[in-house]
């Protein structure tokens, strides 16, 4: 095998992929359309991950380091593909920097793109300086700064996190659930509770989907421990009372309306399917599904295959995705790879 | 590399394991307790599985024919592991047939326990014939009996099927989420509406947790093209009034007692630690976690790592799991497997 795999895409998924092939010698292009690898984590500046609690810049840090150190592969960061020609064994792609490459088989690791909040206006993010994402949150954590009211500065007393912010959500075309996003905002509350003990957190909820061991870890843990409340809620609007942001809605548990003020609200955003995915669907020749993610074959003959053959994909270009889960699709995909293009280890 | 890798298990995740080692020429025994292959899927007789609607016995049995007929996997049905002793590249283990095996590397592929609904004695199980698990459903279904009361073979006219049975049950001893029951039973109500139009059924729930895409094509779905009906509710017991079956509880959206007689119920089982696990993890030299499940390293270094270096773990042995997600699992342990073992393949 004397070509090399194209791997598209930074993250946990494409970073998985890249070390598995490099192990077994195989050498790898990887192209990622930012000016760093490292995917959301990275890029957005997470803070400690789930369900390890280890730091993101350590976890995938770490991930990206072996693969920046590894000479099998080799990386072109600000770029993107433009064209992507051939058959297995036998593919040409260009890149928009000008290069062009060679290669057996492509592996597209291509990821998601966080839910805007300014497309759900009524929660009051963009009109509300106190209204922060998830993301945003991650990032005060991560950089040391710690939660604060962006317009202010002071430590929040009562925070409120939004569950299913562009998720399960009809009204703006976001009918997937997003996954993840209950058991993020579980952990976040209680990062918040942990570093300002005298704040009060509230999770607003649909359903909780703390899922798999996940239920012990965050939602009984962030409930009796740290001492997180949950309302299961319909909200209507995020406003302000002119001092306190108002959240209100119905209590859909004791069928009462509910209107709580808080110093800081934070929208749990959702992952949105890659908004470069129509442009690559149609680079790469390969189908989306309905929603708009990455189609992918079943998973009984191997793993990540899209439409074309030769061409994988791995993690949440498929739809909403766990980072642990991303990361075994990677080197599944990478497997898959091997498996066929059946090269001989023994 | 000489020796080949132990795999033990042949459900969804061993299979897969099996079959990408075998494909870049590596030699796997694989050593299953049943007297035959496919774990869970083809011994407890899934029917449609999630999220492909494939049969399992075509879907998991065409997984077993491929790593049956492949002549690089030595198949040891009938027959546990009572020894394992040595280190990564020159481990030797004892089969409960007399069989010895030297082995490079082990995975672990030993999934889970279905939950036994008789611990749940107040939801009816073991006393009246027409409760029955989800198991038991799928089989009615997947061997072409159709849906049918257990107690005199009529049509049921009203079903109810119970999540969280074993699951999210402290009461029990089971703190966790089973992960997969919600989306498999809004899978199953679908089924019995397509089977028996004339059928009602209900879904008892706590939280509705069919997260990712499956909230599209499962939850939705059930709903809208199958009516099928969703009741938020603590379940105190299922009696019977001598004709039919009673679920009493609270409906806990509308804060009052609800009533309601069935035909049928169905308990959605959870999946339990495999109740070997305290041998396996005895044998192996290899750690559990709190709930029970083989405990597995962080996933960003690679994947499946347990607690001793050349011993790995994938699938449902480590938590409950999706069947795509343990194919999954598969893959990337056998691609660490590869990656530890630095074998060259280019």
């Amino acid at each position: 095998m004397s070509k090399p795999v194209l791997i598209v895409g930074g993250g946990p998924a494409g970073l998985a992929a890249a070390h598995s092939l490099a192990t077994v010698g195989k050498k790898c292009v990887l192209v990622e359309k930012e000016d760093k690898l490292g995917g959301a984590p990275i890029l957005s500046g997470y803070a400690k991950l789930v369900p390890t609690g280890e730091w993101a810049k350590d976890a995938i840090g770490g991930m990206v380091t072996r693969v920046a150190d590894d000479s099998l592969v080799s990386i072109e960061t600000g770029a993107t593909v433009t064209s992507f020609d051939g058959t297995p064994g036998n593919f040409h792609a260009a890149l928009s920097n000008g290069k062009t490459i060679e290669a057996d088989a492509a592996i597209l690791a291509t990821g998601f793109t966080h839910f805007d909040s300014v497309n759900k206006p009524e929660w009051g993010f963009g009109t509300f300086p106190d209204v922060a994402t998830t993301t945003q949150v991650e990032h005060m954590i991560s950089s040391g700064q710690g939660v604060r009211g962006p317009s202010d500065g002071r430590k929040p007393k009562r925070v409120a996190i939004l569950l299913c912010v562009g998720s399960r959500d009809r009204q703006i075309g976001r009918e997937w659930c997003s996954k993840i996003c209950c058991t993020v905002s579980a952990n976040m509350a209680m990062e918040i509770r942990e570093e300002l003990p005298d704040c009060h957190v509230y999770i607003y909820y649909m359903d909780i989907r703390t899922f798999g061991l996940y239920e012990t870890k965050y939602y009984w843990r962030s409930q009796e421990e740290f001492k997180v409340k949950y309302i299961k809620a319909r909200i209507a609007e995020v406003t302000s009372d002119g001092e306190k942001l108002v959240v209100k809605g119905e209590d859909t548990l004791v069928k009462r309306p509910i209107t709580i003020p808080f110093d800081m609200v934070v929208h749990a955003i959702g992952m949105d399917p890659n908004v470069d995915n129509p442009v690559i669907a149609e680079t790469f020749g390969i189908d989306l599904e309905s929603h708009g993610y990455i189609d992918v074959a079943n998973r009984y003959g191997a793993m990540g295959h899209t439409s074309r053959p030769g061409v994988y994909v791995a993690g949440s270009a498929t739809g909403p995705e766990t980072i642990d889960d991303s990361i075994a699709q990677g080197h599944a995909a990478a497997m898959s790879v091997l498996s066929d293009t059946k090269e001989a280890v023994a």
